[in-house]
């Protein structure tokens, strides 16, 4: 569905269809090494952050009180921000927007519908943790961009004022509500593999190898850490 | 429910508990001899404002295609920017923004709901019509805020370029849907009332016998001219 990435450096020496098991091997295979189609990229990154808007926008409309529904709007208005911008730098590459979200409109919705949870607080969970780790992987990616294009795409993503919102209200729900932190920690474990699709999705046309699971260890085991990392801080067993 | 507007000059020499008749009497009670009081003005400024992003993030989620949900995303963006916006005014005001908005955010959840409509055309058709009277209704009861917040509160509430993403998708609709000009006309004319509804609330506490409906007309023919434009500008009957 997915094939916008190729190897910066292909390397001849090293046999590109078997896997490698050496643990310095697995190394050396991580995010500077991918080079991201840009226009691709641009648009499944802007899917995500309108993914990422919807979700946060139903979790403003159900919110069970005001000042969790201000917090929740401004994260929510800087997932749509994101996106806009995004989006402009479509548009200021002279491509039309709409052909590349259409590219993965299917497969973001799916995502969105499978981790959007049955209640509030998976929800809010779901946006948590999937925002971040993907996040993460789009950032760590655009070293792969042209330089300008990287650089500004780097400005855009890296505005986080959305999950401390987040973070500070699961938190609140946590401490509050018994019960609530093992269904969390339940929810927040089985978000991990949809979310790891999604990226390895980018990555395995670059590298058809990959999808034996090898290749991009590396660059799946950083997303993992800052998941459990994220996790820990909302005092949930990852 | 809403108790905070006040006469700019409250007038000796005019009855105030009865009906006025004369037409140039009437034609004196305008916009700008309403006070509006601050602090409640712009909470429910801001409630309404929090209310048309929800509906229209329920358009952006609900959108059949991807230029129309990229257009309303942008609408969407609009109001929340107008809500965040207003809700600044409070806290430069040092008024906790959640106190505000929960004196009216009852009466703003059931007018959301109340014109929401049956499908998606509807649901715009509701945000255009009402989010055009109501921005109108709060641009120019602005008149009446001390000078430089009247002057930010416009700049706030003058951004209108979700007006013609609605409207233009709303053409096409008509244009190319045989007989949802005849269901969409009906239902326009129907919002009006309860939009006038939420404008009369935050009038008659300022002028009790404007309950009776003599006093404030000319602030609601106006209103209700721009309805009529809007209406006009769809092909719709108003």
């Amino acid at each position: 569905m997915v094939f916008w990435l190729k190897r910066r450096r292909p390397r001849a020496e090293a046999p590109r269809l078997r896997p490698r098991v050496a643990a310095t091997e697995l190394a050396r295979v991580d995010f500077t090494e991918l080079v991201p189609d840009p226009l691709p990229y641009l648009g499944q990154a802007a899917s995500l952050q309108l993914a990422f808007f919807e979700s946060l926008a139903k979790a403003v409309a159900t919110s069970p009180d005001l000042v969790a529904k201000e917090g929740l709007s401004v994260a929510s208005g800087e997932a749509l921000a994101k996106h806009h911008a995004l989006i402009e730098e479509l548009r200021r590459a002279d491509a039309e927007p709409a052909e590349y979200l259409a590219m993965f409109q299917a497969a973001t919705d799916h995502f969105r519908q499978l981790t959007s949870g049955a209640d509030w607080h998976e929800l809010l969970l779901g946006i948590h943790l999937t925002s971040g780790m993907l996040d993460d992987f789009f950032l760590r990616l655009s070293d792969g961009l042209p330089v300008e294009l990287g650089r500004r795409v780097r400005g855009i993503l890296a505005e986080r004022q959305g999950a401390p919102v987040l973070e500070h209200l699961l938190t609140q729900a946590i401490a509050s509500e018994p019960g609530l932190a093992d269904r969390l920690a339940l929810w927040g474990r089985s978000l991990v593999g949809d979310t790891l699709l999604v990226a390895r999705k980018a990555l395995e046309a670059a590298e058809p190898e990959a999808r034996h699971g090898e290749d991009v260890e590396p660059v799946f085991t950083e997303l993992i850490a800052e998941h459990t990392r994220r996790m820990d801080a909302l005092g949930l067993t990852a």
